[in-house]
């Protein structure tokens, strides 16, 4: 049986999309492996009907709960309510292949482990859907497993918080975003919340101070509240608070000075999607694809889950292909460059890969993340390749090695949330196949 | 301020989708003109956040109701669950132009009327979204209003069915579904269902007797039950009634016989598309897509919605690009070719343009239709041009004028749903606009 805690946290996962990452690295990983809780396998919402036991429905049957979770990951839309970000009418533009087939062969030491497993093996043991390897601009590896395929979506889930930083440093390179100025100056609503004296970039890198608890195992924690407010579902008829994001993002308190530590808040990310929005008068789905997405040869569109008054989900709301995802870490890794055109100044990403405040984010105690800082809602490891990354619960990542060219954008559905218990078997992962990328 | 009828059926049509041409033909057009009820002069979820007098939400503000409805057409997936229907990965194939400046001076007969309009004047005239002609396999004509643009989907409606019946006549004619099967035989769960005892072809052309009521000015009606079973979204505490279009359909009553008269009734799609999912072992989404979205050059993914058990609704769920829905039509007209491609026997079409039971159809009484008859989801005019139609309420048309060798597909929110107050407007003006085209 699953405690009261976990299943209250993955009840809350399932509305709103959000685990963070530190919160839920002590959560237990689920009994099943890879291959026995693969949701083709498991035939969740299979047949003409599904046979009861293997419905997935809004809001009994906890769509976020491990195992059904790994079919949720690829049907979100199914379930939610959802933005379209357009890939625009053009045609895709194909990525170029040089696949290697040594990479599977490719060996690493995972963290606090003294035997080696092979690249191949970490697949499964990090309950991976989807893994594509771009190395000088060609993917040397795709594979796909459990819900996807190439023709699918998958939940970004906070990786879609390093699209909407990106949006935001695009606006601050062009001068259209201050971020030196008070969230409140930008939008006064703010002003008697936490966010209110904030500066922009404070909120961007995570450094405010937010009486925000994410507490799970207290049910007057301030997540429940979020979470409650959040969801797109019609609310109860007693229901009091506020309703939506930018209701609820009104309503929170201040806790210690802004600029002092790093906390990942994924309400921080919810109000920079409302200064952006607030500063171009558009949506998040509007500016992600006017910019991004229907400029990078995207093949598919891409889609944002929005709240009860169709506000996108800046903190978590992304699904995407995985092609497109590496499209995008391209993208990044070519500082704005793609297909010969350049999208943004490619100061947008040298401000980024400079990192936030290590001493910040040491207060944060990341284990597997020594050294690094937060910035612009990407996480910077200040290893000697200059690494950065997207990351998202339950294993996604856009990792990007400036110094070996590569770019890995993994989709996974691991049992437990936090990254914690995914990194040491998939950093080192990165790092043993860019030192094999060197090497060629 | 409207009848308590009007806003019941209003919010039934918002929660469905569903408003059948028959019963609504008498309800009154609203007020407002299309350019007085234009959603983006109105301001429809404008703002960061929008005013609350400006948001369409679910389930509260009646989205489905005129103006608001204007908006809501085009913005469907925002407030639904929805599947894709993808387009596939590879590049669109363009549409051919050949514009025609001379069509907006077409003038025309409306039916009833003894003076002369033009083809432009028709446009507003028709609350039009989106107008795009056909001709000789090249676009003649195209305009955009409203919430529509190029990039944009909008609404079918109930020209979902035709998609569903074309599916099902491509099935017949491959030799995967018997349309002399009684029902129950494929589908045993509706045996005791009055579908049960139907024939495919019986529920492919709406000759089936049905206790299905949709008198709006009833509590009672059958409809209100279709529709609690229908709607996506989480069921009151204390509902027991079916959940779903598949457990609603296995209780529908008998009530006359089958074959003997048309009775324009949604859930005979419904069932039509369970049929297909029970013999293909696919969801109309995914069949849709692999037999023509993903084949026919598309330039946007289309999607339908669903219930609360993902199923999507076949009766009327679909929304799509206007260009895609003019592919859709050059498809049909051209009898399963397009871009020198065949996707499907020239037969099934042949056997659609033939039409169903004209005595059958005399005894549904449309004004406008006579000589009618309806044929595996689809309007056939039998007139002197052999023009057939998908049509969907509040003005959507897919018309195929084989002689003139010409597509018209019109997305429009008409304030009222029945089309019987739109023909009299479009009917005369597709016929106009045929001989304009025959003459060149």
């Amino acid at each position: 049986m699953l405690s009261l805690t976990t299943r209250r946290l993955l009840a809350f996962c399932g509305v709103t999309l959000v685990c963070t990452t530190s919160a839920l690295a002590q959560s237990k990983p689920g009994a099943l492996t890879a291959a026995d809780s693969d949701p083709v396998t498991l035939g969740w919402m299979n047949g003409f009907p599904p046979s009861p036991d293997k419905l997935i429905m809004q809001p009994d049957s906890n769509f976020f709960s491990f195992p059904k979770m790994r079919w949720s990951v690829c049907h979100l839309r199914e379930l939610l309510p959802t933005e379209q970000v357009s890939r625009g009418l053009g045609a895709p533009i194909p990525l170029e292949y040089a696949l290697d087939g040594s990479i599977d062969a490719v060996s690493f030491l995972p963290i606090g482990s003294d035997s080696a497993i092979t690249w191949e093996a970490s697949l499964a043991k990090n309950y991976t859907d989807g893994i594509l390897i771009m190395h000088k601009g060609k993917v040397v590896y795709e594979y796909y497993s459990g819900c996807l395929s190439d023709a699918g979506k998958h939940a970004a889930m906070s990786m879609t918080k390093s699209a909407t930083g990106l949006l935001a440093e695009i606006l601050v390179a062009e001068g259209a975003l201050d971020d030196t100025a008070r969230v409140s100056d930008i939008i006064p609503e703010l002003s008697s919340s936490a966010f209110g004296s904030a500066s922009v970039r404070q909120v961007m890198d995570m450094v405010t101070g937010l009486a925000y608890s994410e507490n799970y195992a207290d049910p007057k924690a301030d997540i429940w509240a979020y979470s409650a407010a959040a969801s797109p579902l019609p609310k109860p008829k007693n229901y009091t608070g506020p309703v939506g994001y930018f209701e609820y993002l009104q309503t929170v308190k201040p806790d210690g000075e802004h600029g002092d530590a790093f906390h990942y808040k994924t309400i921080n990310t919810d109000t920079l999607g409302w200064i952006i929005s607030r500063v171009t008068g558009q949506e998040i789905t509007e500016l992600l694809s006017e910019r991004i997405w229907s400029r990078m040869g995207a093949e598919q569109d891409a889609y944002m889950t929005v709240d009860a008054k169709g506000v996108p989900f800046s903190g978590g709301g992304l699904s995407a292909g995985l092609r497109d995802m590496a499209r995008f870490g391209q993208l990044v890794l070519n500082k704005g460059m793609i297909n010969g055109k350049r999208l943004f100044p490619k100061a947008v990403i040298e401000h980024i890969q400079q990192g936030g405040d290590k001493a910040a984010f040491e207060k944060a105690g990341y284990q597997y993340l020594p050294g690094g800082s937060y910035r612009s809602m990407w996480w910077v490891f200040h290893n000697a390749h200059g690494a950065f990354a997207a990351r998202g619960v339950h294993g996604q990542t856009v990792y990007v090695d400036p110094t070996a060219e590569m770019v890995i954008v993994r989709f996974a559905s691991h049992p437990n949330a936090g990254n914690a218990a995914i990194d040491p078997t998939s950093l080192p992962a990165y790092q043993a196949v860019a030192e094999h990328l060197l090497k060629k």
